[in-house]
């Protein structure tokens, strides 16, 4: 936890009074002492200090800290994923890497090979999954969260959902172990915002790579090594962020 | 488990028996069958096929193959590291994501901001990382295994180990989040093969980074966000794998 974050509604007179998880960081792992100040920020808002006007010695745990914020929040970032669902576990992983790394969109979406019971876990739902995207924010002392939307429907994500998308984006790239493209090949130079899909374990049907392709996706291969999607995704991230660099 | 894998001295007369967690993967997972085909390779050896002779239906298992081997091992990655010694979890995935991505050699050293008690994991010994690095192969369809060695003297590492193998590497790197250099600008164009230092939580010390200096390494930054150790390490290969496609 490199940042204390907290929602708007939290601060009551440039004040916050922390209980939880927070709290016990700050004592237990930071050993915050009175007068101390520590880095803040608002969910989705400004980042700034806090100075410890209080603070217990163990459980109960509880800090109150006094706010000032006056760092914007970081821009939007330039890389968005789409995702086939996969297990858990794994999705878990890749909600706090995006978040640490900066992704500005996760689109988790149904594919041929994608396990159905994975869209009955609870991590899908909003109040499990954005423990983990804040946990990644509190890592990269950011206060962006990824937007984070769920497809079950592949045709109405391809048809309706992202065809009307397909304009905010400079490049779109389909992650696919059968082509022969690699991406330094077919990343366009003045790329700004790129979308890139990632598929299950195991690849997309040719039904699929061909719905995306008349999207305008262009297809390309991570090399000859089957990665993980938790892998994939962060060393996709670093590819591309090396090239928006 | 992508492919199956097992030791030089396991084969006799150009079979293989299985008994352990590799039998019960492709009994219970992959449901095999008398006469069906698994990937199968030596451990730092060529790859191959396994034709199912017999297998059990459930436990206790075991499977006998018919290898035949005619491909070979993948040639040696072309990018190394060394990382400061992380807390054991930390090093676990980036044991088994390494193997993964493929990477020649780890180099597991001290610095300052380690923590000592790392020191005592018993992640550290080879019975035991070996089978995280395995795993990675496993995952990667991959047989060569990362080279893994342990500094745990610093002085000793810069000064004497690395000194006679600098000339083993066209780019030297060392990530160090105080740099103003990006990675895209002091990579030479006609790299081959790549060493990165990644420091520990924290940071490299300025004397750490001055003795890396010194050997000739260039520092670099990945951005303003605080990465975990094992995402940096994967969000690095990823740019250096761009970089020499």
């Amino acid at each position: 936890m490199n940042i204390i974050l907290f929602e708007e509604d939290e601060i009551q007179n440039n004040k916050v009074m922390l209980t939880d998880r927070r709290a016990k960081h700050l004592v237990k792992i930071l050993k915050i002492k009175q007068d101390d100040y520590v880095r803040v920020g608002v969910i989705d808002g400004l980042k700034g200090e806090g100075k410890v006007l209080s603070c217990s010695r163990g459980y109960p745990f509880q800090v109150e800290l006094a706010i000032e914020l006056f760092e914007e929040k970081e821009m939007l970032p330039a890389i968005d994923f789409v995702i086939a669902l996969p297990r858990p576990i794994m999705l878990k992983r890749i909600f706090s890497q995006a978040a640490t790394l900066g992704v500005g969109a996760l689109r988790i979406i149904h594919a041929a090979r994608v396990e159905k019971s994975f869209w009955n876990a609870t991590l899908l739902k909003k109040k499990e999954y954005r423990g983990h995207l804040l946990q990644g924010l509190e890592q990269a002392v950011a206060t962006r969260v990824p937007e984070v939307s769920f497809h079950k429907n592949f045709k109405a994500f391809v048809e309706q959902w992202m065809d009307k998308r397909v304009a905010d984006y400079s490049a779109l790239l389909l992650a696919h172990p059968g082509s022969s493209n690699q991406l330094a090949e077919i990343i366009p130079e003045t790329a700004e915002r790129i979308l890139v899909a990632v598929g299950p374990e195991g690849g997309w049907l040719d039904y699929e790579v061909e719905q995306f392709e008349n999207l305008g996706f262009v297809h390309f291969a991570l090399g000859e090594r089957i990665l993980k999607v938790d892998t994939a995704v962060v060393s996709l991230h670093g590819r591309l962020a090396l090239l928006l660099e």
